[in-house]
């Protein structure tokens, strides 16, 4: 898997900025039991997980990802934290080193979008958690994103990261297949819930958090990919770039939705 | 101004099954206090009428709508209710027949959208409101639908209503713009939220309600009119509809966004 946002410290800046804006709107409605065990799937550098074992401080969280190097930096966040009830493994999602039904709760943020084989990932998850356990499953939309004033240079560099992602074998539209693969996947009482990112000059901190350093960051992020890629060319990317700021000021407005599923096996 | 969908009674059915479903979504924080007086412009057949002075039975509603066969529809509705604290007349929003500051609020649904000139429109009951009162304007926003499974051919019908809708006057992709409108009109303290409708087949009553009878029927109802604009031909439209009745299978998921701002004068 290629993970099309790359790893360098603009990124991983990036993450951690997202994460702050978007904490309340996509984890507040997320706590599990004293006691229970939960398998985060994909933390990355951490960002999810710092707020996922702040808010269950007598869970135990087994954190996993597949990158070594995201992994040491998630666990120096943790570190510094002085929370004790993470775990930290590198590991592959499609090749889990844990017995079935070992975990009572799964969690899996940011990471089925990058994946070729969704459905076969969530079929894999629902063999270590245990009956009656939930899986929460949160992804974005990059199509549920629309804007004021509406631009097609903004569309079409947004266009260039749906296709590089496509391209290494993910799907950056996933939100709204959420509902569907859970039910596919086999889980029961799939109820899924969208969480929309309305932006507005009177709302500044989400301007800056999330228009601003969220996601037209992330699309700024790929744009010597998408030009080596021949999706488009310096001029036309950067007028989307442009566009996609000009949303930020006093009479634009930015829309984007997250999709967060919880169903139980 | 031409009305994109028409006056015939199953536009009149269509708008009161989008009334009957969305009236939680969009209307319940709304309630306006005993003894205020109240605008409501646009009142057509008085699907929203009804929730509104159910809502706030000791404020006094006066609803307005430039058709006349449709404001006698609505007063036969009301009629029909035992609620005495309605008026309907008659009367083009760009000639009020009121005097100025003459109303403590002012309520606008599916209005601006049909407008050509909706800023001037905003000005205009800007002036009828009284300085301290509130402003509240509700618009869909059709950029904003998407679905799965996503079908090129859905979408295009999609942009037809947008075209026709344009062509018309008016604009269909308003809803993002109900900040900026309410700001460059001169409102105080405008607060715009994002009422998304999400659909999966886990809420059949959506399923039905918004997505076949209220979005898709009205798409299926501007059929004649963008065939005969040249805007598609026929075997394209009906796949365009197909696709968004397919959306209500098992698997499937719709999603459409309406915007509601609140606004001081």
């Amino acid at each position: 898997m290629t993970y099309v946002h790359g790893y360098d410290t603009r990124e991983n800046e990036r993450l951690e900025d997202q994460a702050g804006t978007l904490v309340d709107l996509l984890h507040s409605d997320t706590a599990y039991p004293p006691g229970s065990t939960v398998l985060e799937v994909g933390c990355g550098v951490g960002a999810q997980t710092l707020t996922l074992a702040r808010r269950s401080p007598d869970a135990g969280f087994t954190s996993i990802d597949v990158s070594a190097a995201s992994i040491a930096e998630a666990r120096q966040k943790i570190d510094g934290t002085g929370l004790t009830n993470v775990e930290f493994q590198q590991a592959d999602i499609f090749a889990l080193p844990f017995d079935a039904e070992s975990f009572d709760h799964v969690f899996v943020c940011f990471v089925l979008e990058h994946l070729s084989r969704p459905l076969q990932a969530l079929a894999i998850l629902k063999g270590v958690l245990r009956p009656g356990g939930t899986i929460t499953v949160i992804e974005g939309d990059h199509g549920s994103a629309y804007f004021y004033p509406d631009s097609s240079a903004a569309q079409a560099a947004i266009d260039c990261l749906v296709e590089l992602q496509r391209r290494a074998g993910g799907n950056a539209l996933i939100g709204r297949q959420v509902f569907p693969l859970l039910v596919e996947a086999g889980f029961e009482a799939v109820r899924v819930s969208p969480r929309m990112v309305y932006v507005d000059s009177s709302r500044p901190e989400l301007v800056d958090g999330f228009t601003r350093k969220t996601f037209t960051a992330m699309v700024e992020g790929i744009r010597e990919p998408a030009i080596a890629a021949g999706l488009t060319d310096p001029e036309r990317f950067d007028a989307g770039v442009r566009d996609l700021y000009r949303t930020t000021e006093r009479d634009g407005v930015f829309c984007y939705t997250f999709f967060k599923g919880v169903a139980r096996k």
